[in-house]
């Protein structure tokens, strides 16, 4: 932890070669260009983004990174998922070739997870590897997307089907950009910090229910919150980089979640991201409660919490109708690998207590899902 | 080595979790099959290939793979450099989707470099990683291209751009699909066989002068000289993965190489790749003498062999006109990073004494070519 700035925190992510810096705290962009000339030689950068985030935030980086003697160039691309395509790879391979970015030079990712994606997985494929820095300007991405090194675009065969482990040199979480998200956009964020309580950090969980509300005005408990997601997420994917086993664990909540968002097309106006997450994790407690591995009262305290910040926690709280248990069990189909009739789902002891069940049968989940969405 | 099989070689790449086997030898097609499924899990496989391998092959190959209980699918290729681009790479990995491989499935590439380079990105990318078996049909991507894990496409900026390090699973080098190749292309990967000893290894370049035409005939000559090539490629690979920088000695004559295939714009009536390499290595041992870095009698020697055996070893045997020696260094120039009118060049003090110069002057490169190709 830094104390040179008081409400700063550093997390170290410790792989080996690979290994990098989590900061996290405000101010961040306009500190951009000394944290990454102290860390890269490179003296050029190609900063990739989105139309939103470019006009609040594109020019005062620019200025950071041409103060510390970084000649910055940037694209801005449109706003939304279907940024990541093959199309949109293509043209930021080009541009960072245009502006001839060597393998010492730097991309970066200033936007939400799908720049990060984006950018990251060009990054990891223009002259096989430039140098790479994630600056998210969402929850979401602060806690989550930016860390561990998952990145890629969609096809036509599902999300994030093509991409690269490509871990970033440097992590830039500037915690005062989190002011302009709307209160949607923040609490779908807060679904993936509650998420690394209830994988394996109870006590967390548990700081959370008590002190959510400082975490939602901003200050010193939202940076602790964000940097202990950091961390939570830095150890799994230190134990498990390229996920043969443990780092599944994240998964938690995102089976039903997929499911649900792809149940609603997609439409943010119905579900985001977060909110499926929200929802699958309370699915996945009362599954476990139901198949006797964990008390009731635990998938019921989980539902309490995320209510009472006002995330959705039902299928009857997602607007409009959704399609019949079988079809959602075929959309967990399309995600998961089902092999003989069974799934990989992550299931729960209790809060705190995750672990990833390979055997899953569908038809205990269609069974599940005809009991909580009755037709 | 292996001794079970009299004329068969097999080189390990001790690349830590990234270790694999190259066999080399006759029949290998025929028993791809059981040396893919003793060291892979996945009981499925995607076949790349193009429209000329494919007729000779490819139906050899899969009755093999089912033989020994592997699903087969197959991908047939245009032939030609043109096919590593991005909207064949997208084609690609569309194709491994549609067949649902999966991590621990193989994506076999069997074909040259091309197809290597091609399939080899595809399988380093597609859910981020799945397993990948090299099947190398031409003695340039025997001994070159299908061992060290760089994988890659063209862009209008230029060649392998865009790409990742992606080791593959295994190798399999069947020697008897050489017997298909023409004399020119079999001369033209015989240049790479040469380089090996002109990096660093003199006794292999004395043992091929003496047994060059044992190695052109076939037999176990020619499986010595393969195998001993692609021990030395590994040798190289292994000090240094991602060419930080003694892997760029496999570049010795590629400098000017490329430089030439610019500049006769990759027209392959005039030039291939391997005799750009043999001009390319000829002109590099002279300019090194011209430097009073070696003996003229080296690159006399060397040229000498080259000649021998057929190969093109002066500006003058390239037919058609070449552009002035501005023009090719400014083909360098694209091809090489220039610091301060300075470049890196592989350079050497004799026969099997190549090293890394990172400070060749511009100008000196021009007066030599001027020398060399006269107006």
């Amino acid at each position: 932890m830094k104390s040179s700035e008081t409400s700063e925190r550093l997390v170290h992510v410790p792989l080996g070669d690979r290994a990098y810096d989590i900061l996290i705290g405000p101010g961040l962009i306009g500190r951009a260009g000394g944290e990454i000339s102290t860390r890269i030689k490179g003296r050029k950068a190609a900063i990739v983004t989105d139309e939103n985030v470019a006009n609040h935030y594109l020019e005062a980086l620019i200025d950071s990174l041409e103060a510390d003697g970084i000649d910055a160039t940037s694209l801005i691309l449109p706003a939304g998922e279907k940024t990541k395509s093959f199309e949109h790879l293509t043209r930021v391979c080009d541009a960072l070739l245009e502006a001839r970015i060597e393998r010492n030079d730097t991309v970066i990712a200033l936007g939400g997870g799908v720049i990060g994606d984006l950018a990251g997985f060009a990054a990891g494929i223009v002259r096989r590897g430039v140098r790479f820095v994630q600056m998210p300007t969402s929850l979401l991405s602060q806690v989550d997307s930016s860390v561990g090194g998952k990145t890629g675009i969609n096809t036509r065969h599902g999300k994030n089907l093509i991409g690269v482990f490509n871990q970033p040199d440097l992590v830039l979480a500037d915690t005062d950009v989190l002011q302009t998200l709307s209160d949607r956009e923040f609490r779908a964020g807060y679904a993936e910090v509650a998420k690394y309580g209830l994988i394996d950090k109870p006590d967390f969980f548990v700081w959370l229910e008590r002190n959510w509300r400082d975490v939602f005005a901003g200050g010193a408990a939202r940076i602790e919150a964000i940097a202990t997601s950091c961390q939570a997420k830095a150890e799994v994917v230190v134990a498990d980089e390229r996920e043969t086993g443990r780092r599944a664990l994240l998964n938690l909540g995102h089976t039903f979640g997929h499911a649900l968002e792809a149940a609603t097309e997609y439409d943010s106006s119905r579900l985001v991201h977060g909110e499926g997450v929200a929802i699958g994790m309370v699915l996945a407690h009362q599954f476990s409660a139901r198949l006797n591995l964990a008390s009731p009262d635990d998938a019921e305290r989980v539902e309490t919490h995320l209510k009472t910040v006002g995330l959705p926690t039902r299928l009857s709280d997602i607007p409009g109708e959704l399609p019949p248990p079988e079809v959602l069990m075929r959309a967990i189909a399309q995600d998961k690998k089902v092999t003989g009739g069974k799934l990989t789902f992550i299931l729960t002891r209790g809060v705190g207590q995750s672990f990833v069940a390979n055997d899953v049968p569908c038809s205990e989940v269609v069974t599940f899902l005809e009991e909580k969405h009755p037709q």
